[in-house]
């Protein structure tokens, strides 16, 4: 990677406004699938642009062109680590100051810029598998403690990177509304029947994202030194939770239907190697904590497994649309506060020789952390919200809105706003864009 | 359906052997994909025959053109079922005795028909997301018996149709191998830290799957109603299963890495139009239970929610390979034995707005009877095999194999064979052919 200069602080792009953009200047070149004129392309983020990758293909090698040219991303998820890297190179060749191969040729760059106001942003791919983790040690206390008030956190927790299957048709691109399920809801006491009818407890999970590269054959394992490179990309995560569903139906094969009604991504794809830069040491464990077991540990893993990612989620209400006032922070966390990393994730998952593939998509679990500030979603910030009773020693502490709107959950017309962004001393900030969706009043 | 003649007993066809087959006499005509050529085409089981059915496509109404020359069901699933009739009963018209359209031309028939040991069976389809259910109450409780000897079935049981995602890339066809897994395995001692190695607690689960046909919009519900018809068809399903890895893992989101190596499948797709004679009642619940939630109650499905489906479990050890001893029964159970219907499962499957497709697979879970031969799989056959203690008032009973061999869980080299018929007087017996697989030893 030495030979890597795609993340140079003073490198810049002549694309009007990428230099001074938050999230997209020319270090961060996220990826994305549209549809322009009925059909899906693929696109690169600059600025507040896309550049249409199948327009300039010919300014592209030719082994990159059935992937640029495809309507949607897998084939280019299947790619090599090398050639993901010499095709973000190429894309930043084109892009910096300097380079007349198409800001100087009129037609081409009118035809592979758009502005992403302009765009209609669809799912990356057909996704294959999805698993949700569970990496927050934090998150899951604070969730056991709710709902398991005797027994928080589980034995196995410290020793495995707790995940689940989840539900891959209804994930939804940012941007769609999210309609309020119906369901089986826990009972009003213990021992009772249950409720059925919309869900009362609706909630959000911020969450990031990541999307498997080249896969493994069914009967082999992804080394914990691989993982990494097994890794795409990144995207932020809404994984709705309907709280009162999830509580009466997840014992014992977990969560279902408290889940599968929608989970919103973020359009972007911000890749490891625009990552590269923010790679943090995984966190160090307490003296008591046993350490991960051998195929869960590596060097690199413990020096990098982790990314500095700044995560933030506002909310806003229908009110609050309607006076014009914008979305207000509701927490503020870092991915820095995982339990497991990513790579983990991916070794785990592969070690009783499943298969991944191109396509599959991961999710981290919420991301809590230690502070009230910097817990991911409402039901930790409100401790409990109206499940039961409260957690003995604790408060419910609702959340107020700047319309004097009170919430411990979510109500019809809510807008929930997830960003993430990477900055660190001597490197150009990069941003992951907007992962948000509004809740819909129930069919009835 | 009163016009539906397909499954008159007194049907014949003129396909060699077809009307002595024990499981694709005419009445039945189960799909299936296979390859040949290298090219995967689709096809109808008869007598020891597979009709591939893009050669006749000339026979066939133009509408069906598209889905029968296409190299996998998908879009065939996706018809509505007035279309999977009327395609049922022109496929069982050509191969009825007296029909020269295809009998009389012998360069088509020829082409057409092909014997099932001359083709290799592939997946119907990519499967989009697949669902595991729960739903034999007489398993539910054994189990639970085992894994939570206090608490074994749980307070929402009675009331939810449990099931949870599973995994659908390792979802494999009858014949393939399946390597024994490595994973965390529960620890010696209760508090201890975990093992890790090869799987030593390696089971099968007898199952039964179906595959979705029309699916529904995200946000849309399937009522109890229209739930059978959004079912295309069924097939046998060995869900594999890793105990030492189950046990510590499971908690508190359900299976993961003990389930997701792999999942074997049957070729035969045995259509809901083949099944239709033989529909029975849903269970009928003990006066102490609850009665189902009305979105789960309808008029047809307690008349005839289930299918009076005879399944059969066989095991062959390498020794009894070597020594010529075929397979030797382990248990034979019934599907009549589940406490919900597939139609539920649908139904609440949906109920959160949860969209589903064709080409999704959803599985009964653990067909487990009352009586200790109707038990679907080798922890309850052996109660408890070798995990932890004994459950008190019970005893381990070992299995015994011809060559003297015992088993409480799988030996490498073991092969299990899966089988299921309908029979009931006044109809020709249906069969679904044969599920198996055969365990390979760990990697290392």
């Amino acid at each position: 990677m030495s030979m890597d200069q795609t993340h140079d602080v003073n490198l810049s792009s002549w694309v009007d406004g990428a230099n001074e953009h938050a999230d997209f200047p020319i270090q961060n070149l996220p990826f994305c699938c549209f549809v322009q004129g009925g059909e899906s392309k693929i696109g690169v983020g600059i600025g507040d642009w896309v550049l249409s990758v199948a327009e300039i293909v010919t300014l592209l090698d030719s082994k990159f062109h059935a992937a640029v040219t495809s309507d949607n991303l897998k084939t280019m998820m299947g790619w090599s680590p090398a050639d993901r890297l010499a095709f973000r190179q190429r894309i930043s060749e084109l892009l910096s100051d300097g380079n007349d191969e198409l800001q100087g040729n009129d037609a081409l760059r009118n035809a592979a810029l758009l502005r992403q106001t302009d765009v209609q942003f669809v799912l990356p791919c057909s996704i294959g598998d999805y698993t949700d983790f569970y990496a927050s040690v934090y998150h899951a206390t604070n969730v056991g403690s709710m709902f398991r008030p005797n027994n928080p956190l589980l034995p196995n927790y410290k020793h495995v990177p707790i995940g689940y299957h989840g539900r891959a048709s209804s994930i939804v691109m940012s941007g769609a509304d999210v309609r309020r399920p119906h369901g089986q809801l826990s009972p009003d006491a213990e021992g009772g029947n249950p409720n059925f009818g919309p869900c009362k407890l609706l909630d959000y999970e911020l969450e990031v994202g990541f999307f498997v590269s080249q896969g493994n054959e069914l009967g082999s394992q992804i080394s914990i030194d691989d993982a990494d490179d097994h890794i795409f990309g990144y995207c932020l995560v809404n994984d709705w939770s309907a709280r009162d569903i999830q509580k009466w139906e997840y014992q014992p094969l977990g969560p279902f239907l408290a889940k599968s009604f929608a989970t919103t991504i973020s359009p972007w794809i911000v890749t490891t190697e625009a990552l590269a830069p923010f790679r943090s040491p995984a966190m160090v464990r307490p003296n008591d904590d046993p350490q991960p077991l051998p195929y869960l540990s590596s060097d690199a893993n413990t020096a990098g497994g982790l990314i500095d990612l700044n995560l933030v989620v506002s909310i806003q209400s229908e009110q609050m649309r309607a006076d014009n006032i914008g979305p207000t922070e509701l927490s503020r966390g870092s991915f820095l506060n995982m339990y497991w990393t990513p790579a983990q994730m991916v070794t785990h998952h592969s070690v009783n020789g499943c298969n991944l593939a191109p396509g599959d998509m991961m999710a981290s679990g919420t991301v809590s952390g230690q502070s009230r500030g910097s817990r991911g979603c409402l039901l930790e910030l409100t401790w409990d919200g109206e499940i039961g009773n409260p957690v003995p020693g604790t408060q419910r502490t609702p959340i107020q809105l700047p319309t004097g709107e009170e919430r411990r959950f979510l109500a019809d017309g809510d807008r929930v706003v997830m960003e993430g962004f990477c900055e660190r001393s001597g490197h150009r900030r990069i941003g992951f864009g907007r992962c948000e969706g509004t809740i819909l009043p129930a069919l009835y």
